[in-house]
């Protein structure tokens, strides 16, 4: 039992004010944690597209105070009521969608939208008792996607925390609470590219890039990486993607220039941008007959999916996924054995580090196309 | 070798002259086919939504003079240069979408597009020299997705020809080659819905109920038939169509309905009305995280296809199919069989049926909504 346990705790977190303001690290009190929630000490922390959207607030609905942060790695310091699996020490990963083990989704093969823990991006109170957690002066701080790592303590439903191998180092794991495991979860658990197949990717971050590695892992022999910031290329080529496109370059739709490059299409594509115009191209590109498209970008709150329904009889397959089909709890702990047996490189992705003082940097590299993923060290 | 091959044959057709026109029986001379051709007796036809659009040619592109006609059963008359499957006397079903057995369609075991033959609705000439089969006085007829069946005699391409058992009654097993087969398989192939499942058609025609029964033979246990037609229901029991939901009869839109009749959404859903309110609705009442919507009805034009790319993300899936995925002559000739077994009943499909000379009639049956299926005998 730790000396903090039931007590209130005082500690540093990055309070973001109002939309698209620099976040400002302030002291907050957070309460200790309630039945089924777990109060986590974050070490590592990144920053995941996700975030700078709500934070952005453009086309998403914005609440404000609140502290963002959902990609983590961290150590129970302290468990609720009823809380069995997890113990003070353990080491986690906060997942923004839960499983609680018991609804037709954590029943279901197929699914991990947990109908209880499933994101929520509006909700900024813990689900028990529809309070926060967090208060400066008693005034709340709204949660993010009920993880809100960026915080040096955070508390999180049990049912969105993986446990995890404690040799498994924090600072590399953390990527997999979010950004990686959807990117290569959306390619082997979702598009599931065949051996020698045709793959096209739009958005070349993190998620994208994972998708990428996640299709040459499963012997993709042609991956095309899609994407307007041309920066991107010479790091893409690292993660498998042989061939590069900027729809900047041409006159004409991406997915016709796509169609031109692969007779007719590519076997399978997976859509990591949240732009509206890439989901469509994503869908458009696919080869008729087989192909396979996948979206994992989040779209904004206004956007329209439109495209033509011949496209759609054509016997091509549209599909959308979160955190790449994987059960937060049952399947990431074995995402983090990959890490551990060399399957999987997580070295690759990180582009930057800052201190946590430093986290406004984290967002500037993201908006400015600098980084894949910046890791915010919570210790000093 | 039949006493007319090689040469002209004249015959009795039903022309299309204008849109929207009643066709009229006239005599026309229907030339030998040519290389991979194949020339038909029919002599059971059946006229299935797909000949009214493109004859009403409202938000389609209007080819006239045309004589329709997909829906059929003959006999081979004669064979062009090349042709080796087939031989005079054989039992043949024309179909819409041919197999080559060469491209990469034909040998995907996913597809069944095939590259040369695949459906086209605007082309009324033979593929071979760009040139119709039809004629009266000289003046071209054109032909409708290469099979116009509405002709005592009809050319056809070997790859778009089935051959069945000689035994099965043509009366009965024309319907297989387009409608019967196309609901069936849309369910069996493509949405492929577990035991127990629930499964929501659109569209009770002969190609909806054929997806009814389809989801009834895969074990669905909930079939919830939609449609505009309130007298579609009673027809539809005999379907395995447990519930009937009229649009009509809501203020909300009926995906919500469904979403509050089935904790969420149906598992499966399947559309064959052409409608594009229909198809949007067919896939927003599909459960979030495993629910499957298969698109069978034929669009207009310009229709659209929009939603918010949320119910995408949100892990259902959306796909369209020809011809339930079957490949006409690899797969037809055993659902042919199915019928001869016993396993699948198409009388209950054939609520009319008219002389050559009544083909008029079958248009109005079907615009009234008071049919199924009117078989046309061609006989006398
Ligand atoms: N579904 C999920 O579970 C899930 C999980 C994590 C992230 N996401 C989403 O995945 C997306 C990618 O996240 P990230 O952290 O890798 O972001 P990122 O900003 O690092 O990468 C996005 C990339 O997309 C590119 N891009 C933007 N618009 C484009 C367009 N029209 N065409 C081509 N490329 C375009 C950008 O230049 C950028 O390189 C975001 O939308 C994020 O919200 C979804
Ligand atoms: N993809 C393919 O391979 C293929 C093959 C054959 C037919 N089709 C298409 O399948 C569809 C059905 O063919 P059919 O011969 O059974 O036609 P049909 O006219 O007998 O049946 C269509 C039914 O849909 C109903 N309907 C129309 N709009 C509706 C709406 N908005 N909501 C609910 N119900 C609605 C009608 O009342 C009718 O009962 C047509 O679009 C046809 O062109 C496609
Ligand atoms: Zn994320
Ligand atoms: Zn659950
Ligand atoms: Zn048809
Ligand atoms: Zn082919």
């Amino acid at each position: 039992m730790s000396s903090t346990s039931g007590q209130v705790i005082r500690c540093k977190a990055a309070v973001a004010w109002e939309a698209g303001k620099p976040v400002v690290i302030e002291e907050v009190e957070v309460a200790p944690p309630q039945a089924k929630e777990v109060r986590v000490k974050i070490l590592f922390t990144s920053l995941c597209h996700t975030d700078v959207y709500f934070w952005e607030a453009k086309g998403q609905t914005p609440v404000f105070p609140r502290i963002f942060g959902h990609e983590a790695g961290g150590i129970v310091e302290s468990v609720g009521e009823g809380v069995t699996d997890l113990k003070p020490g353990d080491h986690v990963l906060p997942i923004f969608t839960g499983e609680c083990k018991e609804c037709a989704h954590c029943k279901s093969e197929e699914s991990n939208m947990c109908d209880l823990l499933r994101i929520n991006t509006e909700r900024g109170v813990m689900l028990s008792d529809g309070k926060s957690r967090f208060s400066i002066k008693g005034k709340p701080i709204y949660h993010f996607v009920g993880t809100s790592t960026f915080s040096e303590y955070t508390v999180i439903h049990v049912g969105c925390l993986a446990k995890i191998n404690p040799s498994a180092p924090l600072d590399k794991v953390c990527l997999l609470s979010c950004g990686i495991s959807t990117g290569l979860g959306a390619a082997l658990n979702v598009a599931k590219p065949k051996r020698g197949s045709t793959v096209a990717v739009f958005g070349l971050g993190a998620v994208g890039l994972a998708a990428a590695e996640g299709a040459r892992i499963a012997g993709a022999s042609r991956i095309i990486g899609v994407d307007l910031n041309p920066r991107r290329f010479n790091e893409a080529k690292k993660f498998g993607v042989t061939e590069f496109l900027n729809p900047k370059d041409y006159d004409k739709p991406i997915q016709e220039v796509i169609a031109g490059m692969t007779n007719g299409g590519v076997d399978r594509s997976i859509e990591c941008t949240g732009n509206i115009n890439a989901m469509i191209s994503a869908f458009e590109c696919v080869h008729d007959g087989w192909g396979v498209a996948v979206l994992v970008g989040v779209p904004s709150r206004d956007d329209q999916f439109k495209t033509h329904p011949m496209n759609i009889l054509n016997e091509r397959t549209l599909k959308g996924t979160f955190f790449g089909n994987y059960k937060p709890r049952s399947d990431i702990p074995s995402v983090v054995e990959k890490y551990m047996n060399k399957e999987l490189e997580l070295e690759k992705f990180i582009t930057h580090e800052v201190p946590f003082a430093e986290i406004n940097k984290a967002f500037e590299y993201m908006l400015q196309g600098d980084s894949l993923r910046c890791i915010i060290r919570m210790g000093a």
